[in-house]
């Protein structure tokens, strides 16, 4: 075994929406060697059961920490909200979910206290934004919203135009209505939709996109842990349980430029 | 082992659209006893590569004759358009398929020879309707269309509206322009948009929906055979491999009235 540090970071994702996480640690910490998993031959996670969802997460964790990862980023909103008091209880790996550091975020970012929040019927469903907003804020005025259709249009490549448009337009209409001045982005896949939701918003609303926050927890958790490498020049792995058709021209549209082949591996 | 003709018919889905046909099937020989099986763990195949499509295909069918079943419908175009030669040449059960039924009865209804497909970008990439259709009318003009938003739009119970009505008309338009005269709906989801579909294509088109097609199908196999049951009730099981969210509601929508408790199970 390595010494501690040495060892590298574990990502994982339903799908490959996690490589806009990835993409943002490899910008933060750029010493360290990231391997990456995503489930593509389960994705989506965010319409299927909590039973799957818990078990799809663990078998995932498992597989990285296979791989001897010192840390373990949950980059996926809807195993996040879901899995992750299941995961903590198992594993004593130190775990990094994308929903508190979104949430952090929001409260900063928030001048108003009206925070929006919108993901897959999953994460919704779960209440995990919901609840520690409230936890953390119980003056806030909190409110969220699953958009089904947003995981797919993105895998279509699909990102602006007159359909996008009107989608978003309905998603976010209670929003405007109720003025919220804070929307989180609690799907790694919306990010790449903000320049619409930025429109259909309007300028006043501040989106939140947690790719960045959570690339700062970890560089803060590892530090804490005496556990970041900073020598060396870093490295990425990407590993997939299928690779799907569009593989190749989403993973830039999430990773940008540098992405390296992924290599096929079994988890379930 | 009871009398042949007495054992069950199976049929399998990546997920629930596949009800559709067995909702047909109760209509057309209401003596059967039917397993359906949803793979709902690993809905959607449509987006997944034909490695794994072949995989879920086969761990499916297996399910199915540990249960004795006489006979297997594919009822996922996906699964028909790509698994279906492996299935053959490994399995000696009869196996329907949903690609073939719909091609001949494209081919009765197309007067001009004009014929449209729409579907997943895998049965649409796999090819299988434009090469059979091209072998039984090598005159006809062909043309297919991969509509990857239908899906999660009828999961969403999202059946109409102007969102559905935008992506329609986007989708199909290619096929207006070609003056197509009989269109495909090649998946299982796509019945459900019948009345905004044949509203786009103006009243001239033919719509042709498989369900019918392959219930017709599977009469003549059993008749065939004789395999078919004639004599008492018959009844429908339904398993899945998940329990989605929506099921009981989106169950009822494909299925109609009538769809009992499902039974949660693995098959990978």
């Amino acid at each position: 075994m390595p010494h501690s540090s040495d060892r590298p970071i574990g990502v994982f994702d339903s799908g490959i929406g996690g490589l806009t996480v990835a993409s943002a640690l490899r910008k933060r910490v750029p010493g360290e060697e990231i391997i990456y998993l995503g489930d593509t031959a389960r994705v989506p996670y965010g319409t299927k059961s909590e039973r799957a969802v818990n078990l799809y997460a663990l078998e995932c964790a498992l597989f990285l920490l296979n791989r001897g990862v010192k840390l373990i980023v949950v980059a996926c909103n809807t195993a996040s909200a879901v899995a992750l008091p299941r995961l903590r209880e198992v594993l004593r790996v130190p775990l990094i979910d994308v929903v508190e550091p979104g949430v952090n975020a929001a409260l900063k970012a928030s001048k108003g206290r009206k925070i929006g929040i919108i993901g897959t019927p999953s994460t919704i469903g779960s209440g995990a934004y919901q609840y520690r907003l409230k936890e953390l804020a119980p003056d806030a005025d909190i409110s969220g919203k699953s958009c089904p259709l947003l995981v797919p249009l993105a895998e279509e490549g699909r990102l602006s135009g007159p359909v996008v448009k009107l989608v978003l337009e309905d998603y976010l209409g209670s929003f405007i209505r109720r003025r919220v001045d804070t929307l989180i982005l609690g799907c790694t896949h919306y990010p790449l939709f903000k320049p619409v939701i930025a429109d259909v918003m309007g300028s006043e609303t501040v989106l939140v996109d947690s790719a960045q926050a959570v690339a700062e927890e970890v560089e803060d958790v590892l530090l804490r842990l005496t556990l970041l490498k900073t020598h060396g020049q870093g490295s990425m792995k990407c590993y997939v349980t299928d690779v799907p058709r569009q593989f190749n021209r989403l993973g830039r549209l999430f990773f940008g430029e540098g992405l390296g082949r992924s290599r096929r591996i079994s988890v379930g």
